[in-house]
């Protein structure tokens, strides 16, 4: 190995063990900081990312990247160190692309969004958070002309979730959704039941089952936690300290797809190749690569009917109330389609609507179409046309989500391009695993896991997310049909379950 | 405020920040993280480490408090301002003494030394510890070559966690201590049943006991956590962030006592001045002086009559076994006195001795005198003298604490003095308050806390060690009498309780 690609690597792996400190402070305020903790908390964080970026966009990491040019000429495109190199120049030079000044304004500014975006829900008034909104939309758009361009500003943003998707090519994935979502809401029919869902449930029974759905799944001994959150997420700082959340209510069963879905992210980290470990490599190829693995967990396996023929009995066991609930009432109610105000409790087939209509108006907002102050009207209409819903106030409605008050535009669509990929990568393994179903039933996961694995997970961060989807299934765009295959024929074997 | 000190106080205040987050890495390290986490973790707060004493060490941190000199002499000596720039430039210059590469080799051969050590404790055989133990010996060596030197190469030991105290002044107030607690020891005659303190006891409902005690000591809401863990200890990154730790078992009610050793600490953190947070001030200015709060709450509160008094019956309720033994059976078992094999189950009388014992070793060590291959030998002889105990291996001898791992000379003796400042303050603060007991019997913990912030914990770093003392009670040298008196008149109160 070259002297400047040791040092680089040398450099780059430090820069991950403050990312790495930096995940532990997140994870510990999310889940453990007592709450009078947060503004020194907050500082700390600063003051760490900081440095972190100072370190990254140094003249020297830049110098290197340079010197090490003839080498990774030499070594093959798909080698680990030429890999490292590629995406560290392609991370780099975005990095180098924003002044220090930018950056540090859009995290002050995106902090002050959060106080007034949580005053604002509190109050259900859109009003309270508009200026705080308005300040950090300008920030943003600022950064954007910083970035490069493509056809659109809105590129920019998504390219920093989906590294070289376009905004024409999320759009001609949701072109397709749109009207074959709206079409399978309606062929769903009246919502099933679910009222099981609700009731007493106590937190450590609850625990106690996932503890054994994680172990199934393959988690490694000693190398993961799972703990209570208000919002979850999953976090890793090495593939063997892998950190996942759910937010449980003594009161209903939904904590249990929480988990599964930041399992789903959990394992993508199990399974990065440990010799990416402690590198910039580490991690997925992109958000919508991530989430279709979450959503993968969550809904392939975690709403499927072999899953739950296998499980079912012991939740009951769980929780004998459900012993009144057969199995096929259960797999419908778990299922409900039912158009509603609120993206996380969405099920399968309405979800990537919430996520089209953000989308739209990111891109009206971007362009200078849709003016921060006439977003609630804007999204109220958006939502009565793509889900026939009223939405009866701003905390049911534009006020849902965080991602806006730094805004975080390009972040949603990866939601739905996961939904998308999930399904695309699923065909894939099932017909490499025609045992799959049986395996789900037996509480079988390992051949799943290796499969996704070996196909998906141990790449990391080395490709682009269409050349990583590429080594994956052989395809090198995503395709929406066979989601929509796969919605189409649940909704149907829901009606006759 | 002069833009060097303003630029000074922005650099410490990020230090500040950095050192933070280590200390989150740390506790996590100690009561969350999943084991295989451990390697990373390593590397993490080493590079973390590195950062902070880098960033600490520069010139331009001396440059600064070079220019601050004529400002810090119009500032009087006692305002926050002039004491930030003393102690850091003590700090710093202590800091400066070390390279860069002997503060690594400690690092790293403490490391080794604490495997091997485990691995000696696990195999009963100190040979086993010896080659590491002999490596590390020499790197502290060549540190304390670096330091200023004092009359001894100890004292250089004993600065690092008692600034200004010499190795001279701590010997004569243990040569006081000797032959007293020897004394006392016999005094205290056949030692009392404690059988009851082992049983069934569920931690659950040990947890709720000790969340009530916590409460009552004064914590704020919100600000404070207690977990579980394996060699328990506190931390704090601010005062409305204070992490205790304490060891439960299920089999006795040991975590009583070290839970309220540890909130002892963390009461010295919530009542630092305000004002000193974000700053090297904030904390506590010497162990010593920490210690002597960690023991004022376990010992001179938690094992006292008047505390139990109030407090036993609730805990009768909370574990009914209890209920056949009287206060009087339960206040002599608690108190138990009796020569044994380890420091951290010792009574308050001959716990000091295990000290003194370690405080003779280290000073031969350093000098010489002693070679780290013959200190089993050393060990049990010492033991033998002031202990009148007969060590069967060396895991319940010299291979039972963790300290020499990383020669942390100078370490021990902050616990015994400790144990006497903890009676000397809490003499003043008696006369303070006259009720005291009655207090202590209501629960009551109010004026006591309020006292001994006012007196001490809110000075945090800002003075040495003995200008604390002196504003906290008007002493400017450890007296070892008032402790003495306490354990005489304490067993002497036993023996007819």
């Amino acid at each position: 190995m070259s002297a400047a690609l040791a040092d680089l690597k040398q450099r780059l792996a430090e820069i991950h063990d403050l990312e790495g400190a930096l995940g532990v402070l997140g994870w510990d305020q999310r889940t453990m900081m007592p709450p009078k903790g947060a503004p020194a908390r907050s500082e700390a964080s600063a003051t760490l990312s900081g440095l972190v970026h100072e370190r990254f966009v140094s003249d020297e990491i830049g110098r290197l990247l340079d010197e090490v040019v003839p080498l990774e000429e030499k070594l093959g495109h798909d080698s680990d160190d030429a890999s490292l190199i590629r995406v560290t120049r392609r991370d780099w030079e975005k990095a180098r692309r924003v002044p220090a000044e930018l950056a540090a304004a859009w995290a002050r500014e995106s902090g002050k969004a959060h106080v007034a975006w949580l005053e604002a829900r509190e109050a259900k008034d859109f009003s309270v958070f508009l200026p705080a909104l308005q300040r950090v939309h300008d920030v943003a758009l600022r950064w954007a002309e910083c970035m490069e361009q493509g056809d659109s500003p809105y590129d920019a943003f998504l390219n920093e979730y989906e590294p070289g998707m376009t905004t024409a090519e999320v759009k001609a994935v949701f072109d397709v959704l749109r009207p074959e979502l709206t079409a399978i809401v309606r062929e769903a029919g009246e919502p099933a039941d679910d009222f099981f869902l609700e009731g007493d449930f106590p937190i450590e029974i609850q625990q106690e089952f996932l503890a054994g759905i994680l172990r199934d799944f393959g988690f490694e001994e000693g190398a993961y936690r799972l703990d209570p959150t208000v919002h979850p997420f999953a976090t890793s700082f090495c593939r063997t300290d892998i950190r996942m959340t759910t937010r449980y209510k003594p009161t209903n069963l939904r904590s249990l797809w929480a988990a599964m879905h930041e399992a789903g992210h959990g394992l993508t980290y199990q399974g990065v190749d440990p010799a990416l470990g402690r590198t910039p490599l580490y991690g997925n190829a992109s958000l919508g690569l991530g989430e279709s693995q979450s959503r993968s967990w969550e809904n392939l396996v975690g709403r499927s009917l072999a899953f739950w023929r296998g499980r079912y009995p012991e939740l009951q066991r769980h929780f004998p109330q459900l012993e009144r609930v057969d199995l096929e009432t259960w797999y419908r109610g778990i299922n409900r389609v039912a158009p509603g105000l609120i993206r996380v409790d969405a099920d399968e087939v309405t979800y990537s609507l919430h996520i089209i209509a953000r989308f739209e108006l990111e891109q009206e907002l971007v362009s200078g179409a849709l003016a921060p102050a006439d977003l609630p009207d804007a999204w109220n209409a958006r939502m009565q046309e793509l889900l026939g819903v009223d939405v009866p106030d701003d905390a049911r409605g534009v006020l849902q989500d965080v991602h806006w008050t730094r805004a975080a535009y390009g972040y949603f669509p990866t939601y739905a391009l996961g939904n998308a990929l999930s399904v695309q990568i699923w065909r894939v393994v099932q017909q490499e695993l025609p045992d799959l179903d049986a395996q789900l039933e037996a509480g079988e996961f390992g051949p799943l896991y290796e499969s996704l694995r070996e196909r998906l997970y141990r790449h990391g961060r080395k490709f682009t997310p269409m050349e990583t989807l590429e080594r994956a299934i052989g395809a090198n765009a995503i395709d929406p049909q066979p989601y929509l295959e796969y919605l189409r024929e649940k909704v149907a074997g829901l009606q006759t379950a």
